[in-house]
């Protein structure tokens, strides 16, 4: 590792909680630097589209186009061709705005074309103007397949047609035999110049552990001087957005960020929860992992910078601790 | 043939000049005796959907939602994924409004769901409001294919993307080896109760020809004793509308309504010609085909129900003729 200004920043996310993360590492941290891998296990086919929810939140997120009132989307969306599969009896339970469909026209023609994801969402970054580096997790398919007792969801069927209800008994990422993570995230967790990784707070379940399970990428996140670091999504018990504390009630785990911790265990080398989960920090050091105690909840974009500024000065001193010597 | 109020009307019809037709017609004629058959051979896949414009002007026609403005299309139409879709660099030639996009959502996942087209029109219909039947001309795929000096182009890509600049030299429709005309279509032809055939002013090469070709379509014209009509698209040496007389021209015909009426040839019982062309008349009628001098030009719709009533009156003079004993 160099110094910090060359330093390479990899960012593990999955959806809106990620990408609020994402958005201010984008703020202070130079693009050639920045790297978000995002999570694909949600993507799915829908109306003959192939849609990628993480990777466009992401997108949309970075590029300012994001729907801040909705939590999800784009701003200045209008939802003509909605309603009018609605008047046809169609499937309207993923409700897809116009200039959403745009995006997924281009990029189901693009695949359909031979492109891979990855130069697909190169192509969408740049007609969005986002400068950082965004790469799928992987340029094959993997798909979340949520179990229930009455038998296993895909996750979109699981998170937006049955907004999470089904009790969770497990997951299986199909597709995971086969795929290989996106060669540049590979490369970059086996750069010299890798200053730190950041899982953000995504689901630890759907949204993280598809990434982690990708053949090597756990050995390279194990093996890396980069330190790897965590921020909790579970704050005072609840998840900010999303099913993740719902799912630990179901995983019979404690809806804690030590919990979070543990769940992650030796991968981490730092864990940063939020100052009202304060009196967990001693039990999550127990575990090895150095804790920083900060505010976590991101309202606004001065929170999103703040708590990125905190990731990056905490990195530098673990960084510091990692050198031979202590030097 | 029964008396004319429960005499069956078959229209066949291209895109919008068959459609001012077919609205013309479905203000006097009871839904449940108007048939309107739509040519498909200018159907295709495009951005991953499954596009039907004759069907879709017919339909948006019909319910009243075409964009009378433009002369394409839906009203009240938006552009939002095309401009996106154009952010990203992508085929935005062919313009898809946001609304219209819902109809081809629908329907492109209607036939991968393993429905016919016939099928889905009725459902499209349906969701319109609209009461008159349509069917798509086959359900297996026919496609126009443009011959040209430098090579086959695909129907929309010489009718939109190229805006018809190449030079015809004929035609090809792929696909009419296995297609079936529509079952109803062939029924319908045969049925005792049908009062008149009518050939919409549509183009007589690419959008009628095409329903001409299916197997038996125009053996069960010259056997039916209901009266064959047709209204020329043809008026004072141009085609109100597209590229038919551009067409006969590269194609070395005179553009005429005569030679329109040669084209069909004894297919016709009768033949609708504007006024402007009425030094034609005699010549028509030379080729054994009845002529009926009118204003065909249809601006608005007291135009297209004045027509539909001259072409039904016009049939009902032509069934007298065609009765035995001529009584």
């Amino acid at each position: 590792m160099t110094n910090s200004k060359q330093a390479k920043v990899l960012a593990l996310s999955g959806g809106v909680g990620g990408a609020k993360l994402a958005l201010g590492l984008a703020n202070i941290i130079d693009p050639q630097n920045l790297t978000v891998v995002v999570n694909t296990a949600d993507d799915f086919e829908h109306l003959g589209l192939s849609i990628s929810p993480d990777i466009d939140t992401l997108l949309y997120t970075l590029a300012g186009e994001s729907n801040q009132q909705q939590g999800w989307g784009l701003k200045n969306e209008t939802w003509q061709a909605m309603t009018m599969l609605n008047n046809f009896g169609g499937e309207t339970w993923f409700q897809l705005g116009d200039r959403d469909i745009g995006t997924h026209l281009m990029r189901s023609q693009a695949l359909k074309n031979g492109k891979s994801l990855s130069q697909v969402t190169e192509l969408l970054k740049q007609g969005l103007g986002v400068k950082t580096t965004i790469l799928p997790m992987s340029d094959q398919p993997v798909r979340t397949m949520v179990q229930t007792p009455s038998g296993p969801l895909s996750f979109q069927h699981y998170f937006v047609r049955e907004q999470c209800q089904p009790q969770v008994t497990g997951f299986n990422f199909n597709g995971l035999d086969t795929a290989q993570a996106q060669p540049e995230f590979l490369q970059l967790l086996q750069d010299p110049n890798l200053g730190v990784v950041v899982i953000c707070p995504s689901n630890p379940f759907v949204s993280v552990e598809p990434m982690l399970q990708l053949p090597n990428v756990k050995q390279l996140m194990k093996h890396t001087s980069a330190p790897v670091i965590a921020v909790s999504p579970i704050v005072a018990g609840l998840a900010i957005k999303g099913p993740a504390a719902k799912m630990m009630q179901e995983l019979n785990m404690p809806t804690t960020a030590l919990a979070v911790a543990q769940y992650y265990g030796d991968l981490l080398d730092g864990f940063i929860i939020d100052e009202s989960d304060a009196d967990q920090a001693s039990a999550i050091a127990k575990l090895g992992i150095e804790v920083l105690v900060v505010p976590t909840i991101m309202k606004n974009l001065d929170d999103k910078i703040a708590l990125s500024e905190q990731v990056m000065k905490f990195s530098q001193s673990l960084a510091v601790e990692n050198l031979p010597c202590g030097l």
